[in-house]
């Protein structure tokens, strides 16, 4: 069970609708900012009872403490950022190693320490007795209830945002999990950085989502710049390999040996190197992070940057992204093992692209991001084209005014009319163009343009999607003729994430939607739509 | 091909019989400046045809050199010593990395560098194309011819010594590897060290011997004597282990990958860690050891230091050892492979045996040397005492002036005539006890005191050394006899090297010996000795 206890704030400033934010940080500010406060950072476990004011006076002594929280991970733990790197070897200088004839152990000095009091035995933890935790979220239950009482579809979503976005204590142990495997790799690779990427940074994660990791390797040939050395040139006996690929595969195979056996609480290790990006994966148990350690993965990073980009450019993209991901979820549109399912990316992907087609725009295209781009913001990374502009406060805001009500609803009435079986979806130019396969889906990947990130997804899974959305869409403009705001019944998102009524969660193609109970309910919702919003394209629907 | 150029000097002095030594160095001192040396040293390749005046004007940019010299191993090397370890750094500092996009492979920054001259395109070593070379010793054919040349028996013993034992030049590449790999290991454990030991630093080593390196991780824990630290106890939280064995194999294991994956010119690594004593064996190119890297092994470090002692007592010591040793690797009665055959190490502490039994004794028991300890000389590790005068200064010189032509002469005989079937040796008293059990040869361990280190040998092999020695003392007879100094036969000690024409080199047990030739040869042999040398025990020779 993780608690966090203390004030909680977020890193992605929440707004209103009408809200201008103040100066955005860019995708590499955050990340630097991020590491930067890990290294000095040192995570603190120690027995229940001790006061936690005790336990800051004792870690003060060691040097001023910019920020700290408390929380009970396997057993209660502190985290404590210094304000100088220099506290950490102070606090470093009076630790101990466990004598390792009485209790055998690697005698590894990191940056996670037991505090015990002087009088009682030492009970430092034993990381083989005890089961893992993971970050815990609201139960969908007490989601529903409390979105049951917010004033507005629109608060509905940004008080689902506000339940399950990372908070900063969460992304703090996020950084400082990467600067601990940090300094494992660093022990032989020092100019090597340990980055989170994935929805741990590009402000789409959810409370216990995975942590990715980077390993970048590649600041250690860039720092040797030919020097002027004589006659002579100078270069390290190094272990040549056969291919980057074999090298990225040693590496990490030799670091995860090294976390697995030297790091204290990495528990779970797996090689899965054969995998088209060779990972690493583990469970880091004192911060609680179910881990992917990768190298050479640098599209994906810059993947990362561009979600972030588009999370912070407008303060509904979030809200609608978190609010369609938990109904894809509750309804087992995405799941969290690989099959035929649609994945959170393609689903984010698909919202991205409908938020480009709104009149005007919500969000500007990846082409247009490339226009405002720098030259330092050029990236080719293995031949494809990976720029766009870095700084986000050189995006225009757009001048799209709707609602939240309206996008979500518009959102499911979007796809639930899309014409999958020969379009397909791409964000860099924003627009439908003919699928280049006949894959049910097609969403081009915004990088590697070849690819579709969405070809393991089969028609059966489509379709539920499709039927999904048609129905939410209905579900979503009874609100005001059903519903009354304090009715007891689930109402608005709330009423989507409950198991529906009208739509059984098993199997079920367009062809069973096409009965003769469903065609009622259509019936009725083109009569309300067409009441409602004229010339919205309902008509265009293809049940096949 | 391994050849080393420039002045080729002695780590243990040779003395003629009668030179008094200056004071020793004890082998912690050896150990430590050995050590010391290492870590400021590096070592470069670079391409046949530069001038190795180029190479050392070059290096010597970044400071002052201390010692040097060149060798051929795999293409020229450079073995460069400085008097500043911050030499390295600046070395360090201009060395660059190979582009691993064009060239893959495992940027780790060693003290292992490739020079070359900034016209030609770089040769940077391949080791995958590389046959492994080992330091030659001279070929026993031209040892006998040199023996020959020599003036007697004593000056055969010290030249082939001079041949045999390890230059400088080679202990100092000994120290480099075990550097180098400390340097690996200190990535994780920075107060750890890697020493040599076994025939590296015993004293006994013979050129091409493998190189023993112990890890020793003691030093962690012990730096860490608790501290005042107010109400709480800091301990690092570190990986738990069942025990330590397991944990030495995890490490063993760990630094084993990381020698494997990312040193470059570590080769053929094999873990060998379900033996008693946990190792890792691997081939170091650079300097052309085969080594055996171990932990938690302090009782073979305290055996090593026993035998430096003992080799640096009197200077006949090494000199009949290493004579000895050569005779019995001629013919087959020690071998580099495990199996039934007296090991080195059994046949030194016969060896010692045999000195202490000398009237007067030449070296003392190791109850004497434990008797002559200081408390900090006591050194109890596993229960065992392991506790001996480390200062060999405070030894007193034997007043035994035999010389090496009568040492070499009574050692066969003295173990021709042993009574091996009720009698073991022990070097703790020097003298013969009862057998406690009936291994055909049972030689106590020093240390291990309830264990027989020759408990391997079988009866073939133990009568098969008798029936050699007596012949060999037979033959030694002969010297004054049949062969004049200036004869074209090998005459002395290197008659014992060649195939023995009267002992077949096939299994030959002692009952073959009591043939009818045999007992002629002995009769003669009987006839002769009490001629020459009166009441000396060869009536008690038992034929069984």
């Amino acid at each position: 069970m993780l608690s966090f206890t203390g004030k909680v704030y977020f890193i992605f400033p929440l707004h209103t609708d009408s809200e201008v934010s103040a100066r955005k940080k860019t995708f590499t500010e955050v990340q630097a900012e991020g590491l930067e406060q890990a290294q000095k950072t040192v995570l603190i476990s120690y027995p229940t009872g001790i006061s936690k004011k005790n336990i800051l006076q004792y870690v003060s002594r060691h040097g001023k403490i910019n920020s700290h929280f408390f929380y009970e991970g396997h057993g209660p733990h502190a985290m404590v950022e210094f304000s100088e790197k220099e506290s950490i070897y102070s606090l470093q200088d009076v630790a101990q190693i466990a004598d390792c004839s009485s209790v055998p152990g690697i005698p590894l000095k990191s940056r996670l320490f037991t505090l015990t009091p002087r009088q009682s035995l030492s009970q430092a933890l034993d990381e083989t007795s005890v089961h893992n935790y993971q970050h815990p979220t609201i139960p969908i239950e007490d989601l529903v209830q409390k979105l049951c009482c917010a004033d507005s579809i629109s608060n509905q979503l940004y008080s689902l945002l506000n339940e399950y976005q990372l908070t900063e204590e969460n992304i703090k142990l996020r950084f400082l999990a990467c600067s601990l495997i940090q300094d494992i790799a660093r022990a032989y690779f020092p100019e090597c950085v340990v980055k989170p990427f994935g929805s741990s940074v590009n402000s789409f994660g959810k409370l216990g989502c995975d942590l990715d990791m980077f390993l970048d390797l590649d600041e250690i040939g860039k720092s040797s710049t030919p020097k002027k050395t004589g006659p002579f040139q100078v270069e390290y006996h190094i272990k040549r390999m056969p291919s980057l690929r074999t090298a990225t595969q040693r590496i990490l195979s030799v670091i995860g040996d090294c976390i697995a056996n030297f790091s204290p609480g990495c528990t779970h290790v797996q090689k899965i190197l054969d995998a088209r990006c060779p990972l690493m994966r583990f469970f880091h148990q004192p911060t609680g992070f179910q881990c992917d350690l990768t190298a050479n993965n640098r599209v994906a990073l810059r993947s990362s940057e561009l979600l972030y980009i588009y999370g912070n450019l407008d303060s509904r993209v979030r809200a609608l992204v978190f609010a369609i991901r938990c109904w894809a979820r509750t309804h087992g549109i995405t799941s969290s093992t690989s099959g035929p399912w649609i994945t959170n990316f393609s689903l984010t992907m698909m919202i991205l692209f409908f938020l480009q087609n709104r009149k005007p725009p919500i969000l500007p295209t990846l082409a247009e991001l490339k226009n405002l781009a720098d030259a330092e913001d050029e990236h080719i990374i293995g031949g494809h084209d990976c720029t766009f502009v870095s700084n986000p406060n050189k995006i225009n805001q757009t001048e799209n005014t709707e609602t939240l009500d309206v996008l979500l609803n518009e959102f499911f009435e979007y796809f639930g009319n899309f014409d999958f079986s020969s379009k397909s979806i791409n964000i860099c130019e924003g627009k439908e163009h003919n699928k280049p396969e006949p894959s049910p889906l097609y969403i081009q990947n915004p990088f590697e343009r070849a690819l579709n990130i969405s070809a393991n997804v089969n028609q059966n899974q489509l379709d539920r999607f499709v039927a999904l959305a048609r129905e939410c869409a209905w579900l979503l403009q009874q609100v005001d003729q059903d519903h009354g705001r304090d009715s007891k019944q689930p109402w608005g998102l709330a009423a989507l994430l409950v198991p529906l009524i009208k739509i059984s969660k098993k199997k079920m193609g367009t062809r069973t939607l096409a009965s003769a109970r469903i065609k009622v309910l259509l019936n009725s919702l083109r009569a309300n739509s067409a009441n409602k919003k004229g010339e919205r394209a309902f008509s265009s629907w293809s049940l096949k």
